[in-house]
């Protein structure tokens, strides 16, 4: 076997890309080849679960050896927290500018936003069910996946209070405002991969949108 | 080996409990020693999922051998999907009397058994994590799946229908109504289980019982 020929590139190749937003973080979503594994190991968890996934398929979506996707991350169990944070923040950033873009046709289209980023992003939704399951027996799983839910509803927060006139200073319930709209999107996508009824997935969140347009006032 | 020793009962044993109420299945929940072993796996299936678990342990739990869970489960599949039917089954049967002793304390009540029957199974709640995921990558499990959300969907519509006086005959929507709550719970166990937060899942659960019954009147 010719080593030098699956030699994975030098980290110093993405050195000027190493400062990334997040900061702190060891390994570099900037790296064009590392966000390519970590999209093609999103995939494949979507797909096949984390535990019947190995390295050396990620690698060959890809056309790389094993050897270079380990050069990356150390170990599978490395790659899955990875790759939970990774397909998370896109997807949030995903809800942030379609919430942004709808906000301009009007507040209550966030709220529709927050549906549609859902709907695009199948493989975020998978990955999610994949996660939660896992983040039972793994406990930096649950620590990402926490934190990743905090940031979430943070978003949602703002997104809905927007939505729906409701005063920030004021409203002293927006935490569990913002839990409970991630719970209806998350638990609906829970019904909806199991009976694979979108149309009756879509029904329920407008039902919802309109029982909480009109009973919010009574709690605020 | 004394294979004599291992020699399970044979199925005669339970002839009397044969016909159980559901009919139709091979499986006999009403045989003690098939109950057990389905409730053991449950809760190994809960605590470690269903690919790290094994049939030896889950007999180990009983101090029964392995052959003997063979004998009553062809395979480690049969036994996950009866596991999951047989689980949810209960579980449905004790949201059925905590909402039929709830409703005794005013309508209200009903829907608050809904929360405290979910917050006192953490095996169901646990295996139905485990089964979404699972459900992605086995369609007999997928379908029995979601037959019993469709039957906890029945539930809960007959439950808030009392609770929130619902005309059944006129509202056209109460199917949609009583996947929202399914929604609700389930995605509540979610966050709950990430961050094990229980009292803001509760808290979040009582916000939401203020949203509807205040916003159900415009939609009614």
């Amino acid at each position: 076997m010719n080593t030098a020929e699956t030699a994975p590139q030098a980290p110093t190749d993405s050195a000027d890309t190493m400062e990334t937003p997040t900061g702190g973080r060891t390994v570099d979503w900037e790296n064009p080849r590392v966000a390519a594994i970590l999209m093609a190991a999103a995939k494949c968890f979507a797909r096949k679960g984390f535990s019947a996934t190995t390295l050396a398929e990620i690698g060959k979506e890809l056309g790389l050896r094993k050897s270079i996707v380990h050069y990356y991350f150390a170990s599978k169990a490395a790659l899955i927290h990875e790759v939970q944070s990774f397909t998370y923040r896109k997807y949030l950033e995903q809800v942030r500018e379609s919430i942004a873009s709808g906000a301009e046709g009007g507040a209550q289209a966030a709220l529709q936003s927050l549906w549609d980023a859902m709907q695009s992003s199948k493989t975020a939704t998978g990955l999610n069910i994949e996660v939660w399951s896992a983040a039972r027996r793994d406990d930096e799983l649950k620590r990402r996946a926490a934190e990743l839910q905090q940031d979430a509803q943070k978003l949602i927060g703002e997104a809905v209070s927007g939505a729906l006139g409701i005063d920030q200073q004021r409203f002293t319930r927006l935490d569990q405002l913002s839990r409970l709209l991630l719970a209806v999107v998350n638990g609906l996508s829970v019904s909806e991969s199991l009976d694979g009824d979108e149309v009756k997935a879509k029904q329920t969140y407008d039902l919802f949108l309109e029982i909480l347009r009109s009973g919010i006032e009574s709690v605020k």
